[in-house]
């Protein structure tokens, strides 16, 4: 058996490809821009030129077993990437096909979030769970859900979109999607940023926060604040973890995981954020459930997540 | 191979049990009252003689492959009741190892809602499909849900529990459950009644439902009304639809279902509960979902239904 995986993630800013080894070693890791080219086609060359350079400077020529990608809203079950507005090309594209065809190797494509989750479990915090959630709390709110030891696709290819349980019926906050009240909204770092925004408007406490223009700041911002001991700013992740929370318990009643694995740029924020969340999980969690489901940071380095994650599914490929 | 199961259904207050073929013909089918015995051994040694009295009766010694049992609370995995609040038995009880030791047959229990998703997927209107969820609307709302082809039960076993979904945050219906807001709180017969008292109580119009006495409303009640065509009724209808839906919409960007299968007393309101849910779902959806999940009435006969989910269960005795 061929000794490595190609794992490919494309993000709407850079795609970060690596070579992979079965124990979850990146031997090798290199990027391009996303965006430079209009054309999928040529975006391809470029990706198969420095991906062949990549392999051919790890003597890695013929041991590549398959190509794993994550990219946004795509599907596993036809490889294509349907729509997305984080990617400039026209869609749909039969990304599964044409990668495989300009490789000559097996390729298996999914969503970013349902990498992660396969990443999670092949080389991370979820090891040996055969039933999690992983929450990715970045731009947006993703999740990739594992049942039985397999991602949940769904029956079109797309389940697993919590960012988008809606969480305020009534007044919610208006979302990318079209829609209003999505988890999203409010617990992605646009959503603490957001929240910030709103918390300095309407109360009245003093707050380092109130020293930035209030429409640049950002979930960093509110994050130094608050390990500033700044109390608006902790009072912005308290908020933020209880909506998360109260969905995890929402969650809970569905697919009962083991543990939900925190994942992205958020989950830097440990305890700030995990508490709040434990709290809330807690008082809302069904009784049989209550003090089960674990709630753990992914253990994935965030530079190799992504890679990693993607490569994890380039062994299912064929 | 043997050509019969049996299949037990567990109630509060009746015990269904029938033998079935692989078809999902009920060959035979008898019952006894669950709460007649304070000891569960007792309770036992009555079903025991009145099951082998029907399998006797039917040629069917040394016929039955394996016995499937629907109860309430019940636990896939360890095979035990843990504990409920509508049986009289001192819990936990050992289900599964008691009965296939009494009887000296494989058995494998499970709660009466995946029982439910288990037989219309082998008999019903799922047959053919590997992802769909069962809603149930009885005295409370129970959910079966198959993903890849297999219910899903969790990490413990006690996954699908979505009538526990909190659908109200703020002012919610008390829930047995001992939380507030509920979807079983709105959406079962139970939720039902109790959106008509509150209409009654808080609105003005006239309604056939004034003449009843306010507490002794029952959803049948309200059902009869709006067939007669009373507008308050059919509002507490659209109503229970609409919360019922927009949970709905929730669930599909959990798992993608291909159908959600309705089942239990208040399916039997057809279009008067199905027209508000499809509408609440489809102004609610993710786009990507949009049209997407069917929502179907059940197609398994009420008065075996039970029995025959339970029984579905018995082929996967060992």
């Amino acid at each position: 058996m061929k000794p490595y995986v190609l794992g490919i993630d494309i993000g709407g800013t850079n795609t970060v490809f690596g070579i992979v080894d079965a124990r979850g070693v990146v031997i090798a890791s290199n990027s391009i821009k996303t965006a430079k080219h209009p054309k999928f086609e040529d975006y391809l060359d470029e990706l198969h030129k420095e991906a062949m350079r990549l392999i051919e400077a790890n003597d890695a020529v013929d041991k590549i077993y398959g190509i794993g990608i994550g990219a946004p809203n795509t599907n596993y079950y036809t490889g294509m990437i349907e729509e997305c507005a984080n990617l400039i090309w026209e869609t749909p594209i039969a990304l599964s096909k044409m990668v495989s065809e300009k490789f000559g190797i097996p390729c298996a494509v999914t969503n970013d979030a349902n990498a992660a989750a396969i990443g999670e479990m092949t080389y991370g915090a979820a090891r040996g769970m055969k039933d999690f959630i992983m929450i990715t709390l970045g731009t947006g709110v993703g999740s990739g859900i594992v049942i039985n030891g397999q991602v949940v696709y769904g029956h079109d290819g797309f389940a697993g979109e919590l960012g988008h349980i809606i969480v305020k019926r009534n007044n919610g906050r208006i979302c990318g999607c079209g829609r209003t009240g999505c988890l999203e909204t409010y617990c992605s770092a646009t959503g603490v940023a957001r929240t910030a925004r709103e918390f300095l408007e309407i109360r009245t406490e003093p707050s380092s926060l109130r020293n930035l223009p209030i429409e640049d700041i950002t979930s960093k911002d509110v994050y130094d604040a608050a390990m500033s001991g700044d109390k608006l700013a902790k009072e912005v992740f308290d908020y933020t973890g209880k909506i998360l929370g109260e969905a995890m318990a929402d969650m809970t009643v569905f697919s009962s995981p083991e543990a939900f694995i925190i994942f992205g740029g958020l989950a830097k924020a440990g305890e700030l954020i995990l508490k709040p969340i434990r709290e809330a999980m807690d008082k809302n969690m069904l009784s049989v459930f209550k003090g089960k489901p674990k709630v753990l940071l992914s253990e994935l380095k965030e530079a190799d997540a992504a890679v990693l994650g993607a490569s994890a599914l380039g062994w299912e490929a064929k």
